[in-house]
């Protein structure tokens, strides 16, 4: 194993030049605005974590927790997640404060992959927790909201794929008793939009022809609310009806936000966490393979933390909204302010004033009149309004210091 | 050791609850904007590290790293600082932009302390880094930058403590030739603020009359310009002159400025990270007993990434700002919309309304009409404008519904 060289950095992790950050923190601010006008406020959490209770809470595996020793030999995670850390506040420092709670986030959250997989160690997630309501007013609304995140983030061409896991988990207990290992197979496989593995699986159990039909049509039922109404219809199990219903209620109140033409019904949608009891939910945007935000209904987690409450929310992966944006942060005109020593006092107080009214100015002290004539014949042969200096834009020039021809100003 | 409880989260982290988060977050915009008007480019560098690269790099003593492998057995560290990560990128991905490069960051980073000293093991930190530029204008740009920061984070009462590590090396190595361990203890001193203990180590020394006094001279040299001077007058080694020549520079640039009633010159100021190599300097608030902001020159750092460069930066400390803040961000209407599920769509489109207007909005579905009238009749008890409902204040209500009595809106 050799040492790593002075400008490696670890597999996995990522530097975000100006660029980059400059709409990466646009994202972050559009999306945290839209957030807080529903009414949701922020909280931060720290990045370390106690293995045994957010690390063991979280919906991460365990290999793909990254974790350390502190002084006391107690095991450390960095947080994989931001929904496990919050219900601990909600559960310990917020243990008064009345349901509903709206809470907001954006953070880096961390998780080991295998080198191949070329996957983010690290990455920015921004959203939202809806805890102490059960209705599907709250489904609908969190749903809702990253409707309004993505839009306020720029991104316009986007759907948003509403499933129910507690319906998958009620056709699949009842049309499977016993057989969880088949069962958490069928679901790995639609977990994977594997349909075709999903498929064979079904036709190699011994089967009756109406329970097989039943497990294949929800792999066709994808549309509006009449997917949830045949299913209802299709349906023998009392739990699966209940799901059903209940997301049918969601879609009336997606109809009354008027956000139904993002939304898709997709009965096969599992939600990747583990701790998902409800309704899970995928935006997707055109022409990228995997979700730009992921949420869901958690009803059983908070009772780890010692407040048993029905929860729900979604996070949006700030990240990938870098490569689907439709806008763009606006650019902010940027001034060199040029002087020689002797204007210093000039040159500064120009620089002040243009910063009070808000533009970007940068001071340059030339050591005499013949640098100034020197960078001046520069520039005018550039020949045009926005010139490079050093290696960056300006928009402007503004010279402090007598040329040799005379005064530039 | 028994297993941590549910609640429990590792020594010397913190949960930040809505209202520090809300204060906090608008020092970081007011300070990355007040950056960035100075021309100051915003990068972010991951969390994890080399130990070999940047950890080595970094100012903080080996034990006070957190430590982990990756999956390769390479170990990582949690970064301590983020000036050691930014020379990392300018010497790798930003290794043809030309000089100066002016980069701002905001960040978390992590140092391990004992658990009695009850500090802080994961902080933010907010800073700029000025790379390529040796002179003393931008040693005074970035102290100058330092106070127009802090103003910005709405801090009024505040000091700046200027030094120079390089006029102390000097001193010493040249009065105590060959004795780095005393050399050492000295340091120590100063940086502990220890005038006694290094009264009492200069005592101990057999050392002359008249080097015994400059060595303590410097204990009271504080204050303008005039220092400088006198310390020039003073002063024996062509080294310590040289930089207390720069340190006068600076002055004039800061005078040039209109900064000079927030600096004082202090000749013990050393900074405490072990890179630094010339004016080092820390920002003061009034009654507040550590540093807000501190930075210095650090022209050796940059060789070990591969583009040996002077360079020049600061870092406030953010969360440290929250204690001493004179201003507050402005807080932001909210109202409250509740509904019977008859009047829905009117409900979700007044709040869309009031969002798109950048209010806040919170709706709320009741059942029926006798529960709008009992949520009203407890809002006329309250008897305020501003009233409280499920523990969330808010400024204003609209209901729609019919009351039992007739319409309420």
């Amino acid at each position: 194993m050799s040492k790593p060289k002075g400008f490696e950095k670890p597999v996995g992790v990522r530097d975000y030049l100006p660029h980059a950050v400059s709409r990466l923190r646009w994202i972050e601010h559009k999306v945290l605005d839209c957030m807080q006008r529903w009414g949701y406020e922020q909280i931060i959490t720290p990045t370390m974590e106690f293995y045994d209770t957010v690390g063991v809470a979280s919906a991460t595996s365990d290999q793909r927790l990254f974790k350390l020793l502190n002084q006391r030999g107690t095991t450390i995670v960095l947080r994989s997640d931001m929904t496990a850390p919050i219900a601990r506040v909600v559960g310990s420092l917020l243990k008064d404060q009345p349901f509903p709670i709206r809470l907001s986030y954006h953070g880096n959250v961390f998780r080991a992959f295998e080198e191949e997989a070329g996957r983010d160690a690290e990455f920015f997630q921004t959203g939202v927790e809806l805890i102490g309501d059960p209705s599907p007013e709250a489904d609908a609304e969190v749903i809702a909201l990253a409707i309004a995140s993505l839009k306020a983030a720029g991104v316009h061409s986007f759907k948003v794929a509403v499933g129910h896991v507690g319906f998958l988990n009620a056709l699949f207990e009842e049309s499977l008793p016993g057989q969880s290992h088949v069962q958490q197979e069928l679901k790995d496989c639609l977990l994977q939009r594997d349909h075709v593995g999903y498929r064979h699986i079904l036709r190699s159990l011994p089967l009756d022809e109406g329970l097989r039909d039943e497990l294949e049509d929800i792999l066709r039922l994808r549309g509006g609310q009449e997917v949830c109404e045949q299913a209802l219809a299709m349906s023998r199990s009392q739990r699966a009806r209940a799901a059903l219903q209940h997301l049918c209620e969601i879609w009336d109140v997606l109809s009354a936000y008027g956000v139904q033409d993002h939304v898709l019904i997709d009965l096969t949608m599992i939600g990747d966490f583990s701790y998902y009891t409800g309704m899970t939910f995928e935006g997707y945007a055109a022409n990228l393979g995997f979700p730009l935000a992921s949420g869901g209904r958690y009803d059983n987690l908070l009772a780890q933390f010692g407040r048993p409450a029905p929860a729900t929310g979604f996070a949006i992966k700030t990240t990938r909204v870098l490569e689907v944006m439709e806008e763009e942060p606006p650019e902010r005109e940027k001034t060199l302010i040029l002087y020689t020593p002797d204007r210093r006092v000039e040159a500064l107080a120009e620089a002040e004033k243009l910063r009070e009214a808000g533009k970007i100015a940068v001071t340059e002290s030339v050591p005499d009149p013949a640098a100034l004539d020197a960078w001046l014949g520069e520039w005018e042969r550039q020949g045009r309004q926005v010139f490079t200096h050093r290696g960056v834009r300006y928009h402007e020039r503004i010279v402090f210091g007598s040329r040799k021809g005379g005064a530039a100003r």
